[in-house]
């Protein structure tokens, strides 16, 4: 086997660009347990591991496999703790059409600016049974590494798709559009269907004034006590979590 | 007005360091939101702000001011995107007794780990009413800047404190405790007291076995289909505020 070469952790390290990540369609999964997720789903450009893990895991396929000490893991890596494996995986083709909508519950990202939230709302639609999330054209990279590292294999089940989302809502006919509004229905005291799209928007801005225009039903989150004064507000990936949390408990326990 | 000096800049990076806030006893907080949210609820020991800052806020009181140029804020500042201002201000003192948990809905967080996570547990518990969140003493530094950040204001209203958290259960009489479990009840079916000890764990390791011991409650979060086989798992973040949502739902709208 071959060893992880200088320039191959320069490579490694580069595709924390998103430019790069874009020219070489790749993306970066670090640790065990995610790369053994990942791998029977994404075809593998390259695996960098210590001895000790390629002794368990000889049989694994890859189109580079790299043998590397830890302290070369830790230069190639992009965690605070470097991990002993760490693989390239090939961005698979972003094939979607508007039928992913049809009959079920997908998520819509109207310019979601953190990595980490996305990767977040990625595992928690894999809990909740979301398979299609469509991101508006500046919603951040999926391919993000902190965005990968956040899906905890995740990535692996949903569908992320990035497109015009104006476009997208503007041409659906009898899909009910969800958001949450500060002057939207309780969400508790809506009924809430089981298929549609739900909207969710920026970190600091929230959905814009143009998806808003499109939204159907709109519902709000409601806070507790409820007559108190307040100014918070809830981080994108806790409101999307209540928010589904509430739509598949009507489902199954209403 | 001072400048902000070369030593000050200094100063104020180096509260990134654990060791150094705690002896200190200060925290850092960026943007106008922030700082503008927290100088009513602690005492400031100094402001560094542009100059355009200063001119909307002459009035505000802090021991030291500063007036810094935006290159010098940017060398002062942890985050990615400085600000036109940031602040230090002192560590309120960690008064707290079993009292706190007497009537109302506190968390109990066992090694959580990650400032963000935390962060964003301070802010969805203000959002949800909760004023008092017990920290075990491994738990992640309340005042790191990237928690003080997450909360978004959140650490004005809700009271964080550290203790042993295995101690403090077991002292406990009369208070419900609860956990979530993979074999826990579904807290849809179970009627939740709107008083006890929510429990949430470590994100790699959950709950440990002493504190598991301890809980009278366990439930559990179902995912959803409900017949899937899944290895998936929710950020610890995201848990909580689901089952907060939960125990709110069932007081106001049951």
């Amino acid at each position: 086997m071959m060893p992880l070469s200088k320039n191959k952790i320069k490579y490694i390290r580069s595709i924390d660009q998103k430019k790069t990540r874009k020219e070489e369609r790749v993306f970066l999964a670090e640790g065990p347990k995610l790369v053994g997720d990942l791998l029977p789903h994404f075809h593998c450009k390259l695996i960098a591991a210590t001895s000790e893990w390629w002794q368990e895991n000889a049989q694994v396929k890859a189109d580079e496999k790299a043998v590397a000490t830890p302290e070369e893991l830790s230069r190639a890596s992009l965690l605070k703790t470097p991990q002993q494996v760490l693989a390239l995986f090939e961005q698979p083709a972003d094939e979607w059409s508007a039928n992913c909508l049809k009959g079920s519950l997908a998520l819509a990202l109207d310019d979601v600016q953190d990595p980490g939230n996305l990767g977040t709302i990625i595992r928690l639609a894999d809990w909740f049974g979301i398979e299609h999330i469509f991101c508006s054209l500046n919603t951040v990279d999926v391919y993000s590494p902190k965005t990968i590292q956040a899906t905890m294999g995740g990535i692996a089940r949903v569908k992320v798709h990035y497109t015009d989302l104006q476009e997208l809502i503007g041409s659906l006919t009898d899909v009910p559009v969800f958001g949450t509004f500060l002057d939207g229905a309780n969400m508790y005291e809506e009924p809430l269907e089981q298929h549609g799209l739900i909207v969710m928007g920026n970190e600091g801005k929230g959905i814009s004034r143009e998806i808003e225009a499109l939204i159907t039903h709109k519902l709000y989150i409601p806070n507790y006590p409820l007559e108190r004064e307040t100014s918070e507000s809830l981080n994108v990936a806790i409101a999307t979590a209540v928010v589904c949390a509430e739509f598949r408990r009507q489902a199954a326990w209403k």
